[in-house]
């Protein structure tokens, strides 16, 4: 059958303590890690029917199905739930929210407890491969040794990259979707605006904003408003948008007017309220640096790895472009690493990993059969 | 002989008073407005060679030549000068400061007569057409009645556009730029963003700012930084910057690393001396709702036209893409206007038409003399 997943609900759980701390990739450590994950349909008898589910930027560990009392459903709901592409009648669904993140995973609002108060801006850089450790010592402890395959958009997907890096046993398919092995100046031009929004905002308080009952509102609110501009295309925003106002002839405002305007100030109204700003800056920066195959280990440890990867990217997708999708290609291949890379025709920009533009749910569905 | 100019001195003149208003397009009336300019090469005895440049939205009357004890040269130096494009051995060149600007011409910041201190947000919404209205009256002062050519990129350009529009038998030759007859959904996404981070931030005061002794600068120096990315082109920023950082190896950084987020804090610092966060407001403003197709009288006003179009767009500009520089030539064309457009092929996004792709400047030169 194919349908809704029913009611689900996020677990917790402490991964590493003071006594067996997180070492992270950059130096430092931190002691104590726990994860917020849910789980879709059943692990198998012989524990090979696991899919991880890595969610991007901004997603969090409710990938699918509803939370009781909730109406909005899971952030990947169409991918995922009974027949679908990532069918739960057939395989075991993880989906984890990061490291770094605010949804219940260890992040820089989270107490330190060297000080009894939120990290802020003493929470460490954390590079790719503290986020795969974590979610790899979660699925130890779920009882799961190897994924069927590992699937993710954007963010997400750079971390399935890693992952396959970092453990090149591990993971039987990699789904890489609307991601990127490097940032371009572009990328980083964008991101860097936005944290210079957060970041100068008086109520930032360098990072101290929790402990003063505040949250740096208008930095975080523009710098979701400008980079949701570039997670969609021009067409989408001249179909969806056009030039409608509010106003009407000579009626003009120096406030929102034309219907993107309204659009956009709600997108950044209501990520005021499910996000967080040192969260943003924490995984925005570590996309930033982000580029595997400089490191000279990357290629001698994927080179004897059998997973196989699917890159798909987006014609309209202009933030992480074919060319990046092409570029991960090019350097898994020269590797010697089983690569797939399609480039799909979408109206949608960078969403269009969270949407379902022809050919797409398709072609994700066959690899993960495959 | 091909060269640059000399030393040149802003003007300025009043050219609306009490007794002679600028009535505005919108309703209400400026009841002063002087403008600040500067004019390059003789104007003829037959007063038949004059080329007014109209700059865009951060630019002034300094097109070109040196102020005294200056080092930099005007914005349009390359283009304007002996032997240039635009010949002062030939051409009498007129350059103004926009009516809404910062730079010697009435704006926001200037004092409202009604209360002796600055208008603020109280300054009226401004159209496309006053800004015409002054310059026109500008050159009228000088006693000019009919131009040889009017020149102007981006929203210059779409001022020449209006000028047309307002005075179809004003113009002989209209050069128009990277530019748009109507902006599209991003591009006003884009401004509103900018406008969000000035308007919302705590030192803007609802527009009393200079009163406070003060400027809204982290909002301005954002709504700078994040223009500035849709200025270039993400390939210009790759050449330029590619990856290249200030630190090293692990040695990571919230602040600025990057050399392209370096560049980005110099774009945002250096605006805040150079341009008012009112005038950014005021003119971002009247160009997101620029449409002057839109209006019922523009097919009838320039039908008769005899002025000649000739338009520019760059294949690497996304802010003002081909796509919008074709849409206004079929316009053009549709009311029986002579309009010839080409796209260029340059590197360096909208900011092109400041710069000498190949091709560019040796079409405006056969066009001017054509």
């Amino acid at each position: 059958m194919t349908g809704p997943l029913g009611y689900v609900e996020t677990q917790r759980v402490v991964l590493f303590t003071e006594d067996d701390p997180l070492v992270l990739r950059g130096g430092g450590r931190l002691d104590h890690v726990e994860v917020a994950y849910e789980t879709y349909g059943e692990l198998s008898p012989a524990r090979d029917n696991a899919v991880f589910v890595c969610h991007a930027l901004t997603g969090d560990a409710h990938a699918a199905g509803l939370h009781l009392g909730a109406k909005k459903r899971g952030w990947w709901d169409n991918l995922i739930g009974p027949g679908k592409p990532v069918d739960t009648d057939r395989f075991f669904v993880v989906s984890a929210n990061l490291l770094g993140g605010c949804s219940g995973t260890t992040g820089p609002l989270s107490t330190n407890p060297a000080t009894g108060a939120a990290y802020g801006l003493d929470f460490p850089m954390l590079h790719m491969s503290d986020l795969v450790a974590v979610h790899r010592r979660l699925l130890a402890s779920l009882g799961v040794a190897r994924l069927h395959a590992a699937v993710g958009g954007s963010l997400g997907g750079m971390q399935v990259l890693q992952w396959v890096i970092d453990a090149p046993d591990e993971i039987d398919r990699a789904v890489v979707v609307a991601a990127s092995s490097r940032l371009t100046p572009e990328n980083i031009a964008f991101s860097s605006v936005a944290r210079e929004a957060i970041m100068s905002d008086p109520d930032f308080h360098e990072g101290r904003y929790a402990e003063k009952g505040v949250q740096p509102r208008l930095g975080q609110k523009v710098a979701r408003m400008m980079a949701h501009i570039t997670y969609v295309s021009a067409a989408s925003l001249e179909t969806k948008f056009g030039r409608r106002r509010t106003g009407s002839g000579d009626d003009w405002t120096m406030g929102p007017d034309f219907e993107v305007e309204h659009y956009l100030q709600h997108q950044g109204e209501t990520f005021l309220d499910r996000f967080d700003a040192l969260s943003y800056l924490y995984l925005t920066r570590l996309l930033d640096y982000f580029d595997p195959f400089a490191d000279p280990w990357t290629a001698d440890r994927i080179r004897s790895t059998a997973t196989r990867f699917q890159l798909t990217s987006f014609d309209s997708d202009w933030r992480f472009d074919t060319g990046q999708s092409a570029r991960m290609a090019r350097e898994l291949a020269a590797c010697g690493v089983a690569v797939d890379h399609v480039e799909l025709p979408s109206p949608w920009g960078h969403d269009s990993f969270l949407l379902e533009p022809p050919g797409y749910h398709d072609r994700l569905r066959a690899f993960l059969v495959g």
